[in-house]
């Protein structure tokens, strides 16, 4: 019934399409094996986009030919640009989506995309000869044969849902669990966990009221993710602010001795950084609020998103709370929210190419990996999609350096130090921050992606064109000088001091509170000198000039790590030999076989002494 | 955590979401409780509404303000005007439509109807005090009040799917069955039985090889279901025809013996008049083909629908039976058909208004019914809707008769007859289908519901104004006269004998081959005359002058047989003191308690002597 693929990806999460639209576009013919053909890309959780070093993620998805970008564009109602006070290492863009629209337009990209063959049936396992994976066999009983598989499964794999003290199977609300490759995989030497994850009630916009919170505007100028031209919508679509408050908690506490996670009936770790309001009233008791966003589900649904109230508490305790809220006096619920407890594999069972090292040819992306957030899962199905098919075509696996992307943060850290709880990127996860910029991704990867095949020659010719008149841009800038009569009355305006003489615009520029938008509105020299750039390229001038010392500074310590990140240690390395090794670093090393001193140095356990001592062994 | 309502209901497919908006338009207080708010009104089976028997439903549940019509206009993507060549009773609407825009449609109209609230939860139980609903328990163990219930379970009560030997629980693929409420009623003494349905495998279109398959296009003019003004797409979408042969039939025999059909392993019945391929070759053994219709599924996927194909055989030979149908040469297969059975409640259960006879307050509409088809449910949940309201209000169920609407048609036969498998709706059912028009149903409707408070002034205003258009040129083709010279031209190209003398045009008309858009079209006078009225005026006076000795001839039917219906026998009559009944018939009198002479001729087994002896006792 079927023919034989090169890649058979199992899940139509973000991390499946993403591996699916990489490997096809590659030239792989791919399968895409899902339970339900009617909820691809569903957003399971929040109705929203990027963020905080997730909006640098999706960023670079798109930079390397990914779909989110896109995808997130066409579905947005809203778009920030937030942390746009802080310097631009910090700038994340954030899109409110279209939950309805965000899926629709992930699924038509898909169905355009050449290559992807679709079928609806759940994966029960995986065929594997000789310890490589060569198919899948699906709930109906068919072996499907692949050259690879890539395993997306999300929060599906014996899915537990909670509410309260009420229980059930599933992978989401209403949609079943998947059942059998856990149990596969384990016998066959993995190991796996449990982790879990919640979601905050869904209410009725019509029974808000918004007088009592404040609004939040999306941005007058819709930057979007994707680098190339994506229709932006001419409306926006506001969110609202509102607070927990003392009595709130109060009520939310008289839940807890019906909580599935205060009960013993989690098992699963919750994620840190995504805590539910339980959690959040527990670990800051000196909290007397907590902020919540209130953000609409579409264009045109009155369902609303209460983000920051994720929670498993009985549905009346979590209805009583919520009425005690600014605003939501007459609240109605539409969905309660809940908890998810499901199967990862720790990826400490993964190489940096996301391949498990017991089964060759198999891949794992996104939350199966102990990660959470769609961008999370999305990069990585990217990566794994790439690899798969680099594997089938015995090409070199492609990696990211941790100076090259928050990807490569990413994945070095899962593979790495693995992760017990789950997993979500930050900035202060990426060393090199100030390298790793949301403006800069398609300067950073495009072209990579352009040599291999994926990013398309229309995203090269516009990186060449940012990158040759970025060049332009500070060039002209440093030869143009400002006549401090054409210059002292705008920086008196701006507080800022007369020149004392003729001065190289550069120069002018690099004084805080001065910025290039502003010297071209105000001074005519630079308006002239400047006319035809994009703002885009202007922008890019601007930070590199602005920044160009912590740039620098980051580049030299690149440079100096790269020097242990270029000792590659081999591949059947005998650790037992290296007798003077700590226990713990013996372990791991055996356990995790990092593929560089730079990568052995990151594993948690590991002293910069273990790290000297295999120098030293292998002859450095 | 819920106020008290006036009327539940539990399911938001089309009975529950036309329930809900009915009694919510005319002002009662509705909530609508379903399993997953992510799949309102969603189209199980094929993308399509209407058709014949089916689309003049459809109308009338526009005409009486329901939301089916518009829903279906607005998301269709091609039109069809079915049975045009045959007389104005035959013709039947049809669109296909794109299925999420459907559902979503639905969605948003529900979302914008004052009055309705939602809650994401599965109904486990029927609240019910001294024989009468006051609400429901939901899974999650809520208690929620209300003045009246309305069940609209679909195709999930117990719900078992079928595959080949594949068997597995389900509402639908991949969503939960429901369960509970069939329990609890058999325990209160409800009869329920199982039936069976099945749908087709979905295909990829890109697989398809349209050039040999037959172009069906959709209509010039794009008439629709709903007599309000709805925005009507700009272009349509094709569909296409092949058909099965010879070696299809063998492949498909290849599987009977996994077939759930043929081994027993599905105990429901199937719908007679939707049958399997399987049952088809099986029942039609002479044939050898069956037609094949290739339906997209909207507008920008290509996911393709292969109407007449329905089918539980194993996967495998579904593929390989398929690969032997022209144009399926490569064919790859989305998802597999299947079949489903579910508990339905025998129908005789019920009163005219579709409340049970047992349990007050309670009313049941769509598939738990017994019938089959989006039309047929979404008519009964108008019905159900309108009824809970009134007997909330403690006002007069409303009923349609048979002579008033097919919906009258429908809810006659299933109460007074029940159904054992499947009921769909035919014209052949009615036996008024003269005046059951789809041109005619806000004529035959909309006052009747405007009155109620449902039907809103616009459809009103439009009613008034279509009748007295079509009543103007009426009068004016009795005055007018066509003059040979202007006439007979014409009415040579049409093989129409020439005028002896000057004729009244209404005589000329009513002339075989003449229509009246040709006459207005070569007729000056006749154009003139008719300036500034619709197309729809026209086409309706057209057809009341035209079919005006048939209409006449029904009329008077239904003029003798009301004599029938209007004897209407005491509620709680003795039967069993008219002796000389047939034993069969006072059993069926008994359990079906008919509510007028006219009905209980109706009931299958009752012998018109029976009813006479009935009208003898009653004392007429
Ligand atoms: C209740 C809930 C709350 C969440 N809360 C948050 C949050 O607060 N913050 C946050 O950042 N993230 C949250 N998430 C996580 C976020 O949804 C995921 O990180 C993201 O969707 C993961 O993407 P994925 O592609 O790995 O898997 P998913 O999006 O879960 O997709 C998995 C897909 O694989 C399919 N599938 C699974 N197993 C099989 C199989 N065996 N055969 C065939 N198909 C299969 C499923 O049908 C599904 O389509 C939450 C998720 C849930 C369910
Ligand atoms: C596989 C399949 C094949 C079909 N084939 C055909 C065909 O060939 N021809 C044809 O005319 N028709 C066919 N149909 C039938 C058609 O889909 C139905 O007639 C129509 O959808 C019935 O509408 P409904 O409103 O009664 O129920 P449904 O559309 O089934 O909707 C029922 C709704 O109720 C909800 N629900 C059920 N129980 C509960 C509960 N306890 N609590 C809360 N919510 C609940 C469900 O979630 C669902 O939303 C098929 C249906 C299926 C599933």
């Amino acid at each position: 019934m079927f023919p034989d693929y090169d890649v058979i990806v199992v899940g139509a999460g973000h991390a499946g399409c993403e591996a699916a639209a990489a490997a096809a576009n590659l030239g792989s013919r791919v399968l895409l094996v899902t339970m339900n053909m009617q909820v691809i890309a569903q957003m399971s959780c929040n109705p929203a986009m990027g963020g905080i070093a997730k909006g640098q993620i999706v960023r670079e998805i798109d930079a390397m030919g990914g779909y989110s970008g896109i995808v997130s564009d066409k579905s947005m109602i809203q778009f920030r640009m937030l942390n746009k006070s802080k310097g631009p290492a910090m700038w994340s863009p954030r899109t409110q989506n279209d939950r309805m629209l965000f899926a629709a337009t992930w699924r038509e990209m898909l169905e355009n995309t050449k290559n992807v063959d679709f079928y609806q049936d759940m994966v029960r396992s995986i065929i594997i000869k000789d310890n490589k994976a060569t198919g899948v066999i699906t709930g109906l009983g068919h072996e499907i044969k692949a050259k690879a598989v890539v395993v997306t499964s999300g929060t599906f794999l014996n899915g537990v849902i909670h509410i309260g003290e009420k229980r059930f199977g599933g992978g989401r609300v209403a949609e079943k669990a998947a059942t059998g490759i856990t149990e596969q995989l384990v016998e066959l030497g993995f190991e796996s966990d449990r982790l879990k994850t919640g979601t905050p009630p869904r209410v009725d916009g019509r029974s808000l009221d918004y007088s009592k919170m404040e609004e939040q505007k999306g941005d007058d100028e819709i930057v979007g993710f994707s680098y190339k031209d994506v229709q932006k919508p001419t409306e926006q679509r506001s969110c609202w602010i509102t607070y927990t408050n003392q009595q709130v908690h109060d009520i939310l506490k008289t839940g807890f001795d019906r909580s599935p996670m205060y009960t013993g009936r989690i098992e699963g770790v919750g994620p840190r950084y995504c805590p539910s309001i339980e959690d959040k009233i527990n670990r800051f008791a000196e909290r007397d609020r907590h902020q919540l966003f209130i953000e609409p589900e579409g264009w045109n649904t009155v369902e609303i998103y209460v983000n920051g109230f994720s929670t498993s508490l009985p549905e009346d305790v979590q209805y009583k709370a919520l009425q005690t809220v600014p605003g939501f006096e007459n609240v109605r619920m539409f969905r309660p929210g809940y908890a998810i407890e499901y199967d990862y594999f720790p990826p400490t069972q993964l190489s940096h190419a996301l391949e498990t090292k017991l089964i060759s040819n198999l891949f794992f992306a996104g939350q199966i990996n102990g990660t959470t957030g769609y961008e999370e899962a999305a990069c990585q199905g990217l990566m794994a999609g790439i690899n798969a098919h680099q594997k089938v075509r015995e090409l070199e696996p492609v990696i990211l350096k941790r100076s090259d992307a928050y990807i490569g943060v990413l994945i070095d850290d899962l593979i790495s130090k693995g992760t017990e709880e789950p997993y979500r990127m930050f900035t202060s996860r990426a060393e090199f921050r100030t390298l790793l910029r949301q403006d800069n991704a398609d300067l950073r990867l495009t072209e990579l992606s352009y040599r291999l095949g994926l990013a398309d020659q229309d995203r090269m010719d516009r990186v060449i064109e940012k990158r040759n008149g970025t060049e332009k841009i500070k060039s002209i800038l440093k030869e143009l000088s400002l006549d401090p009569s054409e210059a002292d009355k705008f920086l008196q305006e701006k507080n800022s001091a007369p020149l004392p003489h003729k001065q190289k615009t550069i120069q002018v520029l690099l004084r805080p509170n001065i910025s290039l938008p502003d010297m071209m509105d105000q001074l005519p020299t630079i308006k002239n000198a400047l006319t035809g750039f994009t703002r885009d390229t202007i922008e890019q001038a601007e930070i590199q000039i602005k920044y160009d010392v912590y740039i620098e500074k980051e580049k030299e310590i690149v440079k100096r790590m790269s020097q242990l990140e270029d000792l590659m240690i081999p591949e059947n390395f005998d650790y037992g030999r290296v007798a003077a090794l700590s226990n713990e670093a013996l372990t791991k090393f055996k356990k995790i076989r990092p593929r560089t001193l730079g990568q052995a140095s990151r594993i948690s356990g590991v002293n910069p002494s273990d790290v000297q001592i295999l120098m030293v062994f292998m002859g450095r």
